[in-house]
């Protein structure tokens, strides 16, 4: 049971077409694995072309996936006639994320009128254990009436 | 003339090769169009695969660049022995990155033994002029004697 | 001559009994230095109460201060019947803040319908010089039609 | 039961004598409620000086309290001989501290060698309920061999 009341009965729907016009997220392969009120995970598995020089993911790939877990969870709580923006974030890199599957789970700590503050935490997968390897704050932004997409998300 | 003092005199270059290790970078099709002392400038050029819905740079590809961008203004101070990690950053999506060219200019604010400190203003080219669409302000750690590449740049 | 153009002719006054209002900055000794259109300055005068076990200023305080003087610099361009709200802020703390003058100098780096980008500079003045010891990137919100004073500022 | 191992068997009393020579926290009148192995409790009465215009909370000391719940959090689990550092924190202001008694709550996200990443939830005491009005992520660098005090908390 979610603490959180959602707005729009399609919410999930409405996450995931927004999701699937994003081309950055194809072209990093990331799957949006779970949509609930306030809460939305996704993943990204290990590939050659978004990893650093270690082999290990990218900082700018789990900045990406967090930025977009947070403003997701965002999403799932407003009105079908909004869209929303990302303000910004602080993302802390607290260890390397070396394994086979990037995971960002994106949760809503308040729900204001026009401002929503969300938490992401993002783990890797390695040896079937999840690690959590970063952390992001960050504020996103109640467009009203807007009825296409995010500019940065 | 630079305010900075580089203790490798070779900076330009170490910079470069590292860069040129990252896949990532490879992936955005990004460029390492300047290095000197205590500043870096990164571009990337349009491509649909870099853009949200509505054609405009992605804020994953706006927030990787500036922290790269950071993350090598800080490396051009260190020494040869030293590699650098990002240890956070945020970022300030202030306006659409409507346009042509990414362009991400990363400089040293504070440079400690351990700890450098860099802000990333980030432009959008568009009709020949650039325009502010981002800022980061991020914390950048002096890696000694570790003669590898960073694990989150 | 200001980049940034003001929508309320009273904008330095207003500032300034908002600034007045406030117990806290009161209690701390603060003096709002310097106002114009994008750009606020606030000093605390060094006491043994504002200060941490090394007799410097107390990190508190250097927040409290940069925090204030991005709101207020935000404040600036705002209507006469608007408020303003710190949504979040970062502070990267450089150097110690030892000396006699604490100096927060906080300017717009991008005014929106709604949101607002700051960027405030902390230096402590030290033997007649002024040495940088922290630098705040913050978000600031116009709360239209509120008439009274903002919650956070 | 914690999951940290602490270093140093005094740490509380460590932690406590550091607090009891911090002159700021004296001035606000800071009580330090729980020390834990990673997790650090900091209470602050209401009183008029601590307010903006309405009567609540002020930012300022919110972010005061927040900062420090994590940095003494970040110091349980650091050597007899150690001192601790705030690097950098971010702190989003959620809601309006309006209330009797405002409560920070800081704890270790992940304790590394050099770096400590903390985060600190801030509760107000309202009617005997607590509400939940700022979160901060923070990070704190421990200084080795460093017999005395931190600078920034």
């Amino acid at each position: 049971m979610s603490k959180f009341k959602t707005r729009n009965p399609d919410f999930a729907e409405r996450v995931r077409e927004s999701f699937n016009r994003q081309g950055f997220m194809r072209y990093l392969g990331a799957e949006l694995s779970i949509v609930e009120p306030g809460f939305v995970e996704i993943r990204v598995s290990h590939n050659s072309e978004l990893t650093q020089q270690h082999g290990f993911f990218h900082g700018g790939v789990i900045g990406t996936i967090a930025d977009n877990a947070g403003g997701y969870a965002s999403f799932t709580l407003m009105e079908a006639t909004d869209s929303v923006l990302t303000i910004e974030y602080k993302l802390n890199l607290m260890s390397p994320a070396k394994g086979d599957i990037l995971i960002a789970r994106g949760r809503v700590l308040r729900a204001g009128r026009r401002i929503t503050t969300c938490q992401s935490d993002v783990f890797v997968m390695r040896d079937d254990e999840e690690l959590l390897c970063a952390t992001m704050l960050g504020t996103f932004m109640t467009m009203e009436n807007t009825s296409d997409e995010p500019d940065n998300n």
